[in-house]
């Protein structure tokens, strides 16, 4: 009935019914059943691969009160019915063009196939199927590269917990899987406590409430963060995913307390103890779980050879065929010359955002730094930012040499100042606590300190005095970056290394501030190269961050070069979700369908529609607010709408205008096609999601290139007998 | 040359030259010269006004070493002349229709026109003159609507300082003017205080760094409130201007100390020292100045007749006459009866924003609301919200008896929760400062306070858990709100008076919420009606203060009957601007033309374009990044265009949508002809603006109706003679 429905077949057509024999494998030593995969699902390596049992039915597989044999097993008691299935695996193999799975019984000798379908598979067996079966001839290179979803790479670029392992443990909470990868080590609550633990040759991982600027050191000792607050574009996160470290955020039971102990729920657990972090899945668990390195990795950061490893080969052949069909240039967000190298060995074609003030957060730096923005007046900010041109300039050498000659974006100084400085209310408690006569001196001299704190205090930083609007109330901040950006360029184009640097201007709404930074930049940047008598191209361009400078791009056009979509901040200003505070309704918004729409209890009775708890009957069922999280997947519907019409404006102004993006987003394949589509020149992302968006990007132009009626799933049902009984049915 | 390559006269038609023989005004007691209006310029009685002196060039009169006489005084000692310039004036006025300014010379008893043109006049004369004018038959009433500004309304609606008092003084500082009137008593810098002091019967002036909503009780105290921080609809502004207070904000070189001092510069003032503030200009003065009160306020009040008020019969009359050209209705914001009471006596035709959360920040409801927020489960925050229902029920009923009819448009709780907790960082000072033994449970007590505002902390209130994600997370907040809206509309039903209660949504962004709310409200309004055994009509509808609720308002409008347009809103995230935090850059934005781009000092040489003070040549003089403060004149470039196409989608999925807008907008002229332009249905403004919008709309009205080319300027100079020499002009 459900189906006839579904498939709109008119009930005066009857119904047909199917009747076929049942086999039976529980008829003695002869008779068996059994499921196997015609290529180990695992690794990809091309062998016959499975399990069977002999005089049994599927249901005693899946009851698992006998272990199986492997499907090797089979060849000597049953030689004819094994030579049988492996021939018939082959040819369904070869029919299909895939790796299968298959189940099959054995009645009496008489191997009886009952199923097929593609199979099931680890994306590191994705990759390597897709290889194989185009060396064997089976398939195109343009259907190697359509096999494997982009997100299942990242299986291997992390290290990961041993599978085994970690089924041994139950999580004490969940979070938001923030930062992939699999991490384990002892728990830090600060850190200064990480850095002394990871001195000690410690593995660590850093638990906090939320993460902040200040915990850079803290975090680049640790091996993940886990953080109570935060979501998917958190600070922790977005760190994370440029470090390549792990990350769990968001984690609602977690209780960071001011006692030196954390908890979740009713467990408690103090700085030292063991904590494993999953950054797939979000898990966390209370446990040292072994963590298995990837080899891709280490032969990026040279510590192997790709001749001694296969999977890197694998990976780096599927990922040169993809490259092939993609149109999208691919950069990477990199902030030092480190991430640069790294970012350079996933094969991205530039760098899309340099934060520069990633590079203030130095422990040396953060001092010249914080006097700079405590200045009160012009000449003191400007001496302090001289000190600071030297370390500048010498990062940004470091960044054009790792690129060789690719496109370096920087984008000049973002953030609101206060971020750099001690926090308000810590230096609040400090000087209540500085209450002795002889403490007087240093209260008075925290008083003053907490008095400029108060003038730069904001209720809302992230629509506060950041970005360009930093540049364009202090000039001189603008004037120091594009001498180090273009001292920098001038010296390494001496040393004969190409040097393309695009000078990106953040948090543009108005074309007269893209004029007025503009105006600047090119004054100086023209002048250092005079100096330098040396002369080449540079690019100005803008972040298009807000929706005002989504609406008026045709003018703010006129004043840049290249439009670099900064789809985090925009995501925040066009939904008016913080990303540092959305987490929380994000996931109940994601999450709604399954409560009672009264009293929000998960106890609803899905056939009276009526919840359990409170009696409230729904007239329709609960529906979701969000589907997604628009930090992590692209908002094509409103985000998207804006990037279009910035797009459409922006080159109706500037026909050759440049268009990126560089929010998280650009490592998202879902939002790597919309961007294909919307005709963008690049994405740009961290630099351990730059192979997953080659891939989406090639996918996106293949999609593009087929014809509509083809288009389909990826995962298909090739063939099923629906004779079989039900219950011998062999799960997995 | 100017002149000719402005207007484009080309060269070869030659110069013409006109000469006129020069008269003497200083040639013996015949002579004599003189300024005069053809009414009074600052009442609009209709009596020659004006100075003379005898034997006297206009120089003289401008010199200031004689004291001029009243026009009056010619009459005797030169009637001939005096009655020629009676009978001149008269026929002048007649020719022009319109109050003139004329100026004459009087040689050897023989008078000399030598200019007249359009006068310039108070709010208040400008009114009554052209009431008079209408009256007198020269002028139709279209004319007389047109010819009042609208912003020279709030003259009548707010107290003044007596203007020959305030030139006595010189400011101690400046602020953006955020609240009209004039204002002046003694300091006080807390709220509490305030209260004090009103108590003891004195004026009070509230000093803040900015101000919160726990400082209500204390600007209710007060004649109005000075801030450090905050611009035009921060917290203080948009309080002042509905409580119908006096409101100077973001005065930069205000300094509120910790000792209770306050600083100016130099000058240090104490609590209990006289301030006076000046809400048309921002001007503060460390002084008592005398002000005068509104005569059109004391008889919306009731504390005085029309009969008894002149001024108050020619207010009346004149937006009798405007009302009849608009085409625009003209709401108010208001959140409690009394604001009510005022909106409906200047004249608005329902309440368009009652904003709930106003109501619970009385005194006796802040705790029953804290209690609320800090409920660890929906049981004990129902129990709370029980013991608010009835307060906000007996609010309600008191909007809709004091609107008699007119709509009501009631938005559910919008701001952020720990806005009604106490502040995080206080909290954590008091915990620190309970360092003895015996406060050992207070301490733990207020620990546990903190933990939870901790857990409600966030980075970015705007972008947080506030609108309708509070409704949504929290359904019982939402039920509450409707149930006592619902009630009190039932109620007042059947007292007989009609209710329109239009229910609205704030901050939505995804249909989805909208329809969450819809359903929400739908249910529990129509179990209320049901139990009153009476049913009426009731709009449920959203505000749109998102980009992304004006991207996908086709959406929004298939679940929305309504949209109200959040400008205030919407231009923070338009812009990406915080209202809180933006005042400082914004007021630089608008001023950064009269300074140096490199070193940001206001010394440059205008004629060489270099700066006096770094050297910097600029190649193209500097620019103004903004024209205009975009919180109090509505973008039309960028929240414009959101809101057009929030229209254009809005209507087409609902043709019937009404559409309004509450932001701060709604009572700026501007911005009213712009709503006017783009169809909107109403706008809703602070009552004591309900006056100027109503103009505004009439004037948009009449501009829209008149024929294009004749659209022009209202200041017009109708005559001017170029004969008289240049130092014969008299100056006023």
């Amino acid at each position: 009935m459900t189906y006839r429905r579904l498939y709109g077949i008119p009930d005066d057509w009857g119904t047909a019914v199917n009747v076929v024999a049942m086999v039976f494998g529980n008829m003695g030593e002869t008779s068996g059943t059994g499921v196997a995969f015609t290529r180990d699902p695992a690794s990809g390596v091309p062998k016959f691969f499975g399990e069977c049992l002999l005089n049994a039915q599927g249901e005693d597989v899946v009851a698992g009160i006998r272990t199986p044999l492997p499907i090797e097993a089979l060849a000597k008691p049953l030689p004819k019915a094994y030579q049988a299935l492996v021939t018939t695996y082959k040819k369904l193999e070869r029919h299909y063009r895939d790796m299968l799975d298959l189940e099959f019984t054995i009645q009496e000798g008489q191997l009886y196939m009952l199923q097929t379908r593609v199979g099931k598979r680890t994306g590191i067996a994705a990759v390597r199927i897709a290889v194989d079966m185009v060396n064997e001839g089976l398939i195109d290179k343009r259907e190697a590269v359509m096999r494997v979803a982009p997100e299942q790479l990242s299986q291997y670029l992390y290290p990961i917990f041993d599978p085994q392992e970690e089924a041994k443990h139950q999580p004490v909470g969940k979070g938001l899987p923030a930062g992939p990868g699999a991490a384990s080590g002892k728990i830090a609550l600060t850190p200064d406590r990480a850095v002394e633990m990871k001195a000690r040759g410690e593995r660590v991982v850093l638990v906090r409430h939320e993460t902040s600027p200040d915990d850079i050191h803290g975090m680049n000792a640790s091996e993940g963060f886990l953080t109570a607050k935060g979501g998917v574009t958190s600070h922790a996160a977005v760190v994370a995913r440029q470090m390549g470290k792990v990350c769990v955020a968001g984690c609602e039971s977690l209780e960071v307390r001011h006692d030196g102990t954390v908890r979740f729920g009713t467990q408690t657990l103090k700085e030292g103890d063991p904590l494993s972090l999953n950054g797939f899945t979000g898990a966390v668990y209370s446990a040292n779980i072994p963590v298995v390195e990837s080899e891709v990795v280490q032969v990026i950061q040279g510590r192997v050879t790709p001749a001694q490893s296969e999977k890197y080969r694998y990976f780096s052949t599927f990922l040169k065929w993809a490259d092939k069909f993609r149109t999208l240039e691919v950069r990477a967000n990199a902030d030092v010359p480190d991430q640069a190298t790294i970012a350079r060995g996933f094969g991205a074609a530039g760098i899309g955002l340099c934060r520069t003030e990633h590079m203030f957060f130095a422990e040396n730096r953060v001092p010249i730094m914080q006097r700079m923005i405590l200045a009160k007046n012009p000449e003191d900010r400007e001496r302090e930012l001289a000190r600071l041109l030297p370390l500048q300039k010498s990062d940004f050498i470091g960044l054009y040499r790792a690129m060789k000659g690719f496109p370096v974006t920087i984008r000049l100084l973002d953030p609101p100042l206060h971020e750099f400085l001690p926090k308000r209310e810590d230096l609040m408690v400090e000087i209540a606590q500085l209450h002795r006569k002889e403490d007087e001196g240093l209260r008075e001299e925290k008083k003053k300190l907490l008095g400029r704190i108060e003038e730069l205090h904001e209720f809302n930083p992230m629509l506060g005095l950041r970005g360009c609007r930093l540049g364009i109330t202090m000039p001189e901040i603008t004037r120091m970056q594009v001498q180090a950006i273009m001292e920098a360029a001038c010296e390494v184009n001496r040393e004969g290394i190409k040097v393309v640097p695009e000078i990106m201007v953040p948090l543009v709404g108005l074309a007269a501030e893209m004029k007025a930074e503009k105006d600047l930049i090119h004054e100086v940047a023209d002048e250092t190269m005079r100096r330098y008598q040396t002369k080449f191209r540079y690019l100005i361009g803008t972040m298009i961050e807000l929706p005002r400078a989504a609406i008026t791009a045709d003018k703010i056009a006129r004043e840049a070069e290249f439009f670099s979509f900064g789809t985090n901040d925009l995501t925040q200003t066009t939904f008016g979700f913080s990303r540092d505070d959305a987490a929380k309704f994000i996931s109940f918004y994601m999450n709604r369908r399954d409560r009672c729409a009264r009293c929000l209890r998960a106890d609803v009775d899905q056939k009276t529609m009526t919840c359990r708890a409170c009696g409230f009957h729904h007239a329709e069922p609960p529906h979701n607010i969000l589907d997604f999280d628009p930090f992590a997947t692209l908002d094509q519907e409103g985000v998207g709408a804006l990037m279009r019409m910035a797009i459409e404006r922006g080159r109706a102004a500037r026909p050759d205008l440049k268009l990126g993006i560089c929010g998280e987003h650009g490592g998202d394949p879902a939002s790597v096609a919309f961007c294909h589509r919307l005709g963008i020149d690049y994405v740009s992302c961290s630099p351990y999601r730059v192979a997953i968006a080659r891939l989406a990007a090639a996918q996106a132009a293949l999609e593009d290139a087929k014809p509509k009626a083809s288009r389909g799933g990826k995962a298909r049902t090739v063939a099923r007998s629906s004779s079989r009984p039900a219950r011998a049915r062999v799960r997995r």
